[in-house]
């Protein structure tokens, strides 16, 4: 049996299927589902690897709807689309007339006429971008139950301010070939830290996608951060869950060193305090500059307090071996490189850089795997039909 | 015989083409050439909702060329080019050298030596944007004649500050669909009528583009606007005289009710008036900013003397039956929704609003039919040729 | 034999090819190389001419990535990818995090994960242009020997501070077809001369790109300038040496007059000098916006001592037979047409116009051929296997 082969087979085994369901978050989704995502996604690598062609759409438009700056994820989107079949369109709400005052449930419409799947990242605003999500998804299931849309494209999240379900798959996938195996990962200590930055008002997401997800295979996820720089409660407790329904573990700590010992996997990525973040939204809505800024410069300052709260190479040495595995969704803050001083130390990134940019390469294949596992209803019977057609990427 | 079948007969018994021509103005087309976009459109909507390919091209550019602001028609556009295989590339005349004093003649050729298909919106200055779209032809026109360009591509108009032929054809579409056949739109009161609004400046070309086509098809088509509201003289005197050559009606009145009165469709959307746009041009050419402030104040000042231009429940009894079809281009100014006071009342939108959408999703099969029969000398051929080809859009 | 064959033909003799090769400067590549370029252009073309598709490409993206402002450039770019098939992307570094402090290197790695082609247009700051291409290439090289990336993309140099290879090899292209073949460019004298304009700042690039490259085919080159309006030392010393290796001429001389006379081809054209360059280099990079204007003002100061370095009417009398072949890489700058004063004056435009557009034509092919010859082993095989397929471009 090919290797090709034995994928199709366990995914033919999973009897999952997200067929029709947009994908928010990952805790929404079940064990079988989440590694439905995770093997269509190797069988899409394999067959991109080996020169295979993997449209399964003749043409049809993949929206990106970006609300915040993004390059990786925006690669990813368009590669992820471009590998199917689907064009890419930008929804730039600057160009558009949405500024106009046009309401949500109208865009959603108009621009879903031919379009299968749409890509959201929304993650400025706490309370807003899952919302947004939903609310585009209602819309949409409004137009397609009343005729308005011959399909009724599904959604991706591409990072809302709840969860980041494409980062941290493609994390996962990751660490499933760096361990060699989904099973691999029980026990395994994974400590997703706070780490210092100069800069302020990064997102929750990542740590809490990362909490979210990883409990659920039976890992060690120790959760550290100085006081004050909390979670949403409400991921903080699906956390909890996760890892007593899985056999797992989860704590939450308040020192880098207790969450660097003996761990198998470190995760130091700043965030701003959920409070800080809960401020920053209403000050934001409100237009409120002279707001925000005072609370950006209490919130260095703050942050300032927290310089030592860099994985450094003496860090590192309390890890399991010396030699447990850097992650990082990049770009990172790396002192004396993108910064003076920072969430990274250069030796440590350095060392560990090219695995950085591996991880990262899963995402597209991630981000994939969730457009076709959402548009046919049996992805291992698209999947063979692909790879019997064979059809070259490349002309060779 | 299948539906589509007849479609394709009934294509064929046109015996009409608009192989190479432009599609700028509605009242530029015969009956015929206007019947065929309607038809062509709806084979490729058939193709499309039965998961059949309408690739015709397999590769190739549409350029979309915007002027001003839009979400709606750029994905339209955008749709319709995917859909028939061409890949959409912006001219963004920001990020391009056309501030640095290039020719409207050059830049059309440089932008065309692997073009099929220029979209062009360019609704911002009264006399500036049809006499635009001319010159980008006659530049396609001299560069293909000299050897420049191997094809010369066609030009759909995306909205100019005559015509805004791709929404009233959808339209037409609407209507046809709605009531049953062109032959059923004869006798049938369209009410294009002015409405309140709380901007200003918005263009003149969808209540043109209305009456220059409704009046076609032998409707009661009456325009009604407050004085002072007119609109270009030259279409109001092709709007008569279409109503004379197709045996329907044409009448300009100054009362929202009057018009409503025993309509069958009801078309309340806001303009500015003819010459306030004139000023406008004169002051934006000028860069008069302190005169555009004042011109907006003016302006602004006299709309808010009729607020009683709102389409409301109580209007819409009026109508026959009181059940008129409520039809706009979108978005629309909703009072209390969209704004405070606009030109339709949330209740009556609500009703109409999915109907609003049904009517928008005709573009992109519009602007695909326009830019097929373009291209291809027989339509139906081409079609019938797709048609059995059966390649699906999605594999299944 | 067909054109076509004949075309295959000379490409199989060459016996070069420039598989995996960026194409960064074109006195890095030998004269096999060079033609073998400018014969897959003309292939490429005739298919095109001829409703064959050349697309190589099943999925794959093309990555353009312009720091500077471009029209021709960047649709030229995007016609040869989706030529080929590849889906263009633009890397637009205001939208993405790159002014975040990401490095080159990381970058390049996040948007090549299913990358075959970047395009770059880097020519602002002299020393600058061309070392991010060679940064970016070596990232892409880490990237690939490390399992980062599945293939290794090529790399196109769409102008740098001190090349222009994708405007030289069109114009070169250009110079084959008009005068009947390379062989018959042997002798031919190309005036490369300063002109006139009222704007300032303009790159080295394209004078350098065709001292540098004329020079290879046995040309008598003269370029000529007001002084101190001399280029990079060290491409004036590739076209001295060039020219003697080819048995040409080089000659620099400070009159448009001497450089016209007798000359078969002129390519009238501004740049800012070297020295200028360099200053505004230091001033950009330390952000001295006072230091900018003054540098600005002093400029076109003397500038204006050379407005009689017009291309007029009376110079070109000067030409062989008064008939030489004028050139630009376009826009020009046109006397009473996009300026006051300018490089050419109208007349002189005007009779050759159509000549620059078709000089500009050879881009996409050129370009096309680039990326072909990049990615293929063998490009006279593809090209045949494309040509026997017989794909439509269009159906007919």
């Amino acid at each position: 049996m090919t290797k090709f082969e034995s994928i199709l087979k366990q995914i033919t085994s999973l009897k999952a299927n997200l067929f029709q369901k947009d994908f928010l978050l990952t805790w929404d989704k079940s064990q079988k589902e989440l590694e439905l995502v995770l093997y269509v996604a190797e069988a899409l690598k394999y067959m991109r690897d080996n020169n295979i062609s993997a449209k399964c759409f003749d043409s049809g438009l993949g929206i990106s709807n970006f609300r915040d700056n993004s390059t990786r994820t925006r690669f990813s989107f368009a590669s992820a689309c471009n590998l199917l079949g689907l064009e890419v369109q930008d929804l730039d709400e600057a160009k558009s007339q949405i500024a106009h005052g046009e309401t949500v449930r109208e865009t959603a419409n108009m621009i879903s006429f031919m379009t299968d799947i749409i890509g959201i990242r929304d993650d400025m605003f706490l309370g807003a971008g899952h919302t947004y999500m939903k609310e585009v998804g209602e819309a949409l299931d409004e137009g397609h139950s009343k005729g308005v849309l011959a399909q009724r494209p599904g959604i991706v999240n591409l990072q809302c301010d709840i969860d980041h379900p494409t980062q941290s798959m493609a994390d996962l996938l990751h660490l499933k070939n760096y361990f060699g195996g989904l099973d691999k990962l029980k026990g395994k200590k994974i400590a997703m830290t706070w780490a210092y930055s100069p800069s302020y008002g990064k997102p929750l997401s990542v740590p809490q996608g990362i909490i979210g997800l990883m409990t659920r295979f039976g890992m060690d996820v120790e959760l550290a951060y100085p006081e004050g720089y909390s979670l949403i409660p409400d991921v903080v407790d699906i956390a909890k869950k996760n890892a007593k329904a899985s056999g797992g573990k989860f704590k939450v700590s308040n020192s880098m060193e207790e969450a660097f010992k003996n761990a198998d996997i470190v995760y130091p990525k700043s965030w701003a305090p959920y409070s800080v973040m809960q401020k920053r939204t209403t000050l934001l809505q409100k237009g409120d500059k002279d707001g925000l800024k005072d609370l950006e410069k209490q919130c260095l300052a703050n942050n300032a307090k927290f310089k030592n709260w860099e994985c450094d190479e003496k860090k590192m040495k309390l890890t399991k071996g010396g030699k447990a595995l850097y992650m990082h969704c990049l770009p990172a803050d790396i002192t004396d490189v993108s910064c003076k001083e920072g969430e990274v130390s250069a030796k440590v990134f350095e060392k560990y850089r090219i695995e950085t940019y591996i991880e990262a390469g899963y995402k597209p294949y991630i981000i994939a795997s969730m457009i076709l596992t959402n548009r046919f209803k049996n992805s291992a019977d698209i999947l063979k039909k692909l790879y019997k057609n064979g059809t070259q990427r490349i002309i060779v």
